[in-house]
C-alpha cells in the first residue's frame, strides 16, 4: 500500500501531460496568427509596460497649501472718504488657505444697531429681504416722505442691497497677484517637493509673473490673468463675484532625476456660462465694534472670486514586485490570447486548407 | 547558412503548431461545459461590459461648494436684552466654505480686558479652567461673599462655562434654510455641470425645500430636516452642539443626455450614539474692540452644528480603447475557463465514459 | 431540414472538443514544473487570497475632524505691556478645522487709520513694503530726523516687519495641545467610529498625552512633539512659521471585532529643509474697532505653524462577489501559467529526453 502511495506521489511529481500538437502549413493563416501575437506583444509591451509603466511601484500625494496676495486698492464711496484696501481687507479667510476669497465689490452698511426701524417692504423682493433682516414689530411707520412701511426689530438701519455698485469698486483687483506655495511629499518614496523648483531662483521669484507659455513655472499669479483662463470675463465677475477653481498636477517619475519633476497649473470655470439662475457669488460679513456702550457692527455683502486650489498627483518608481507582476500577466495574456485563436481556428477547420499530420 | 535562415523565419512565420482535439460524446458532461461557459459569458456581458460600463472611458471630478444660509433668530439673555441674530452673526465662518458652523448655543462673557480677578477653583474641573484662563498670580482673593479663590490675570472677568443654556439659545435654528451651490467638472470630457439642474427653475427655486421623496432636486434644505435625516435629534445636537455629514453624489453617464446627470444629497452622523466622552461641538471666539484705550474682547463660547459638504462623483462615456481592452480581456477569462475545464475533465477520465478516438 | 438543425444543436450542446494528452516521463522537467505550479499557487493563495484580502469587499471613507487647542501663554512686549493669549486669540480660523494655525510669533501695527504718512523706502525691500501699504502721494516727509522719506495715503503708522521678534514671542505655544476629534464612517458597512476608541476611557483621556510607543492612541497631542516628529526644530519653527501634515490612517479588516479597528498618527514635514527661498508660513490679519468715530484697525504680521489634518482610510469585510471573483482569476492564472510551461516545453522538445507516445 505504502509502495502504490509513493508511486502515485511522485507520478504527480515528475510526470505531466502535455498535448500533442500539429503542424499546420498555411502561409496566410500563419502570418495573420504571428500578426495578432505581435499586436498584443507590443500592446502588452508598449502600451502596459512602457506607457503605463507597469515595472513601477505607484504612491499617492500629501500636500499643502498656502497663499499669499499682493496688491492694493482705493475706493471713494460717499460717506466713506477715500479708502485704501490692503490684504488684510480684502482676503477671506485671512490665514491664506487652498480655499479663499478675494472682494471685488461690496455693499457697505454702516452703524448697524439692535433696534426698531423701518424695513423695505414696498414689493416680494422687499418682503424676503425684511424676514432675512428683522421681525416685524407690527406697526407702520414712514420710510421716507412718501413710503410707508413696517416697522422692524433688528440690526438698524436695515441693508439695501438692490443696486450692486457698477463698475466694481475693486476692479483693481485685476492687478493683484497671488503667491502660491505648494509643498508635496510622497511617503512611501520619502520624496519631497515644492513648487519653488530649480527653475525658480529667487531673483527670478521676485519679478515674473505666470504665464502659460512663456513662465509656465513661475508660482506668482495675476488675478486677472487667472480668471481670463478659466474662461470667464474678469470685469463681469469682479461685479457679481465668481469661482475659479485651480488645479495644480504633479506627475513624477521618480526613476528620473527629481528636477524633471514639476507642477502643472490649469485654471476652470466652475460655473456653466448659461445658467442665470443665483449667479455670481457672495457672502454676508460683519465687523463688530463698540459706540458709547451699544454693541454697534458694519454690515458688508462681499462680492469676490472664490479660488479654489486643488493639488493632484501620483508618482512612480521602479520596482521588483510591479514589475514581476506585469510580466507575469503580460505572458498570461500573451498565452491566453494565443491559444484562444488556435482553439477558434481548431473550431474552424475549413479556413486553414492543408492539414499535415 | 542564409537559406537554412531563411527557411527558420519562413517557418516560424506560417507554421504554428495547433493541438489535436479530441471529440467527447457524452451528454451530461457536454451540457455542463455549455452551461458553465453561457455563465462565464452571462458573467462577462452582463456584468463587467454592460452594468460596470466597460465600453465607457471613465473620468473624476473638479467641484467647487459654495453655501448661504437664511433665517433670523431672536435672543433675550439677562443682560443682553433682546438681540437678532442673523446670517453674519451665526455662521462661521462667513465666506459659505463646504465646512461651517451653525451657532445654536452659546455662553457669552462680556467686557473681558487684560487684568488681575479672582479665577474659579473650588473644584479639579474648574483648575482645569483656570490653567487654561490665566496664570495664577499666588493671591488669595474673595470670590463671592462666601468663598475665597486665588486670584489669576488673565483675560477677566472669567468665563463661567458650567450651565450650558438649556433648551438651546438659538433653538430657532432648526428652521434656517441652506442652500448649496454646487458646481463640477468633469475635465476630461469637457463637461459641467451645476446642481441647479433642469428641473429646478428660478420659480421652483423661490419656494421649494428639499424632501428625499417629494423634492430630491431642490438645493434648499431646511437644517432641522438635515440633522433629523441623518439620524440625529435636533434640540439634543443644538444643545452641545454635533456634526452633519452632507454628501452629494454625481454618478453620470454621458453616453445619456445631460440632463440625466443629477446629484443625490445624502446625510450621515459622524458620531456614534453611545459614545459619552467628550460629546458635542464647539469653540471659543472672540469679537475684539477698544473702550477707553484699553483692548477688550466679547468671549463666545459657541455651540453648532458643524456640516461638512463632501463632493463626490464620476462619469463614464463610450471610448474606443476601454471597449477594445474590455472585449479583449473578456474573451481572455472565457478561453480560461473554457481551457480550465477541459483540463479537469482530461485529469479525471471517468467522468465521461465514451471516448472516441 | 429540422433533422440537420436540431442534431447540430445537439452536438454542439453535448459534444466538445478535449485535446489528446502527452504523458511525459522526466523527472528534472516534472519536478520543475509542480514547482513552479507551487509558487504560483502560493502566490494567489498567499498574496492575492490572504495578504491583499482578495475575499473582501472594499470601502471607502467619510469623516470628520475637529480640533480644540489647549494652553496659554503670556508676552511683554514694549507697549503693550503684560498680555495673556489664550485659544481665542491665538487658534486662525477659531472653529476648529482640520486645517488650522497656531500663532507662534507676531509684529503688531497698533492704532492704524486711513491718512496720509511717511512710508519706509530707503531701500529696494522697503519700496515693495510700500507699494503694497499704501498709495504714494508724491509728497516728502520727515521719516526720522535724519531719514528724509516718501509720503503714502493708507493705513497709517506703515507697519515695519524688518525684525521678527527672536526668540519667538508664543515659544510657549510648544507646550499646547491639541485635541482631535476624528470620527469615521464606511458608509458601506454602516460602520461608525472616533479616534476615542475603546483603550481611551474618560480618566485615561484627561491626563494622557500622545506618544508614538507609549501612548500611541491618546488624541491629545502636544505641539511642540508634533514638530519634532516631523523632522523640525521648534524654535526655528516658531520663529518664521512653518507647516506640519498630521496624517490619520484608518486601516480596518471588519470581519475581526470592531475594537482592532484603530487609528494611526503620523507626522510630516511638508517643506524640504535645503529651500531657502519664501521659508516659513505668515499672513496678515487685522482686528477692526471705531475709536472717536474713525474707523482703526490694529495689524498683525502673524508667524505662526499651520496643521493640515488628512484621513486616510480603507475598510474590507467578507464578501461572496469578490471571494468568487478572486477564485476565479486565481484559477485563471494557474491554468494560464501552467499552459504557458506546458508551451514553451513543446517549443524546445529538446530539454526533455524522453517522451512516450
Amino acid at each position: 500500500m505504502g509502495h502504490k502511495f509513493t508511486e502515485k506521489i511522485s507520478s504527480f511529481l515528475f510526470e505531466y501531460d502535455t498535448p500533442r500538437m500539429v503542424l499546420v502549413h498555411n502561409k496566410k493563416v500563419g502570418l495573420t496568427f504571428r500578426l495578432i501575437q505581435l499586436v498584443v506583444l507590443t500592446y502588452i509591451i508598449g502600451w502596459v509596460f512602457l506607457y503605463e509603466k507597469g515595472y513601477q511601484s505607484k504612491d499617492g500625494i500629501i500636500n499643502s497649501v498656502s497663499v499669499k496676495l499682493k496688491g492694493i486698492a482705493v475706493t471713494n464711496i460717499s460717506g466713506m472718504g477715500p479708502y485704501l484696501w490692503d490684504v488684510a481687507d480684502y482676503v477671506f479667510p485671512p490665514q491664506g488657505d487652498s480655499s479663499f476669497v478675494v472682494m471685488t465689490n461690496f455693499i457697505i452698511t454702516r452703524g448697524q444697531k439692535q433696534e426698531t426701524c423701518p424695513g423695505v417692504c414696498s414689493n416680494l423682493h422687499s418682503l424676503l429681504t425684511i424676514l432675512s433682516s428683522g421681525i416685524m414689530t407690527g406697526k407702520c411707520v414712514n420710510f421716507s416722505r412718501t413710503q410707508k412701511t413696517c416697522e422692524i426689530f433688528g440690526w438698524c438701519p436695515v441693508e439695501i442691497d438692490d443696486n450692486i455698485p457698477n463698475p466694481p469698486l475693486l476692479l483693481e483687483a485685476g492687478k493683484f497677484t497671488l503667491f502660491i506655495k505648494n509643498s508635496i511629499t510622497f511617503p512611501k518614496f520619502g520624496v519631497s517637493r515644492r513648487n519653488l523648483v530649480e527653475q525658480v531662483s529667487e531673483r527670478y521669484l521676485k519679478k515674473c509673473v505666470y504665464h502659460k507659455e512663456k513662465d509656465p513655472l513661475c508660482p506668482v499669479f495675476n488675478l486677472g490673468y487667472m480668471v481670463e483662463e478659466s474662461g470667464q470675463n474678469f470685469s463681469q465677475v469682479a461685479f457679481k463675484g465668481g469661482i475659479v477653481g485651480i488645479t495644480i498636477n504633479w506627475d513624477c517619475d521618480l526613476d528620473w532625476p527629481l528636477k524633471y519633476c514639476l507642477p502643472v497649473y490649469k485654471f476652470h470655470r466652475l460655473y456653466s456660462e448659461k445658467s442665470n439662475i443665483s449667479p455670481g457669488y457672495n457672502f454676508r460679513y460683519a465687523r463688530y465694534y463698540r459706540e458709547n456702550g451699544r454693541d454697534m457692527r458694519i454690515l458688508y455683502k462681499v462680492f469676490g472670486i472664490r479660488f479654489d486650489i486643488l493639488v493632484n498627483g501620483k508618482a512612480g518608481k521602479f520596482d521588483i514586485i510591479p514589475t514581476m507582476t506585469t510580466i507575469g500577466s503580460g505572458i498570461g495574456i500573451f498565452g491566453v490570447v494565443s491559444a484562444c485563436i488556435l482553439s477558434l481556428l481548431e473550431m474552424n477547420p475549413k479556413i486553414y486548407f492543408h492539414k499535415s499530420l
